[in-house]
């Protein structure tokens, strides 16, 4: 890597470091190989190991580096697109090509702020299905799926009173309204306890949560809140009119 | 507050510690207040300060906590939804409607991915405008939006050489093509030097990175990278089909 003055640059130095440490990784380093360790890397860049850390940190904001427990920091694959939306948009959760795996279903009062948008009342139960997504055969996302009762009023209750065939069920009566239009929002969030252990990752892990909300009958019927990896998921939003994408970069363009 | 027992709790205690922490924000404060410094929270909720530290990162990621220097920690307004795509989803950039203003606009080789994917080749220049956005008068995002030479073939050299006008005429000639599709990915990133300054952040501040793909003639004839504050924004995709939208809650269901 050779050693760079960082002296007399106007950037904060972990910035500059970062940059640098970047195009080391092109240049050196392939996919999951592990990084040399703190010390050596500082002193190799004549930095402090503060200094070294917040780099180390940039990077793995941007998903370049990986840092596991036991193992070290590793350099990450590249992202993987994952589809949200996309032709399945004017679709329920659950129609057919949906990628999700229903998991659970249990009778529960939701959050408030789920409660108002579903306009249930605040104490009031409602299906909360747990789904869960995996690209590659690696967990990428767990979802919440919030259905109110009032949805699905012909839901038989002999059927099946829980679990992923309560979920299928509840996912079928859902298909008989007709879907008016969804919304989705993404955000930065951290990862709940019971996410960050289905997907691998520590709780409070930087992830990217998609908050979908469906309308049917002139209200929300269906709000999902689904939990992807933010170190390894890039999420696509679909429009590309039929045309046949050519086969971009891996790496996103910065 | 009060003092709560964190001791027999099976999930990391700063875990723990954010939700509690989290509850007071909801019951105690209100957009703006100053929070109590570490040492007395720590005292308060009987953790060490590496605990508390961890707790408030978490809440700072979820957009509950703004932390600034001078200032301290605040409890942070509801994050504000922008929209990505949505109504005006097949239109090109600079259409009627849009809520980006050109600031300039340069002749550079584009970053190695750009140029791969706009198929320009490695060291040939393309139009690079640098576009801004604001919410309510805060910057929330910063743009570089790539236009290969090929897609505006006759724009005018002698128009005007640089700045917002050349850029406005970019996009002028841009709109005489047939727009075929979009698409967008979005992903967690790490402000750049000259975006932070932008969007009044340290560089390597969390940003949601939205890279969009603009089709024509069977082709990427334009890549606008857009960085958006992760810590004030929501981005929303609209396909609301018209629907009027109930006001649902502002935070986020979690």
């Amino acid at each position: 890597m050779g050693t760079t003055q960082l002296e007399s640059v106007p950037e904060p130095k972990y910035w500059h470091l970062k940059t640098v440490l970047s195009e080391a990784l092109d240049s050196e380093f392939s996919v999951g190989e592990i990084l040399p360790n703190e010390r050596d890397l500082a002193a190799r860049f004549g930095v402090a190991r503060a200094t070294l850390r917040q780099a180390l940190e940039q990077l793995e904001l941007e998903g370049r580096l990986q840092r596991r427990r036991g193992v070290g920091t590793t350099v990450a694959p590249p992202r993987v697109g994952v589809a949200v939306g996309g032709s399945e948009q004017h679709d329920w959760p659950g129609a057919t090509g949906d990628t999700w795996q229903p998991v659970d279903c249990t009778l529960e009062v939701p959050p408030a702020a789920v409660a108002a948008a579903l306009e249930t009342g605040a104490d009031r139960p409602v299906h909360t299905l747990r789904r869960s997504r995996t690209s590659n055969g690696q967990p990428v996302a767990a979802e919440l799926l919030y259905v109110a009762e009032a949805s699905v009023p012909d839901l038989s209750a002999i059927d099946a009173p829980s679990g992923a065939a309560r979920a299928r069920a509840v996912l079928r009566e859902l298909q008989r309204l007709e879907l008016e239009g969804r919304e989705n929002a993404v955000e930065l969030g951290s990862a709940r306890a019971d996410d960050a252990k289905e997907l691998d990752r520590l709780p409070g892990a930087p992830v990217l949560v998609v908050t979908t909300r469906y309308f049917a009958g002139g209200r929300v019927a269906a709000i999902s809140v689904a939990t992807y990896r933010a170190d390894t998921c890039r999420l696509t939003f679909g429009d590309s009119g039929g045309v046949e994408i050519h086969q971009g970069p891996e790496r996103k363009a910065s």
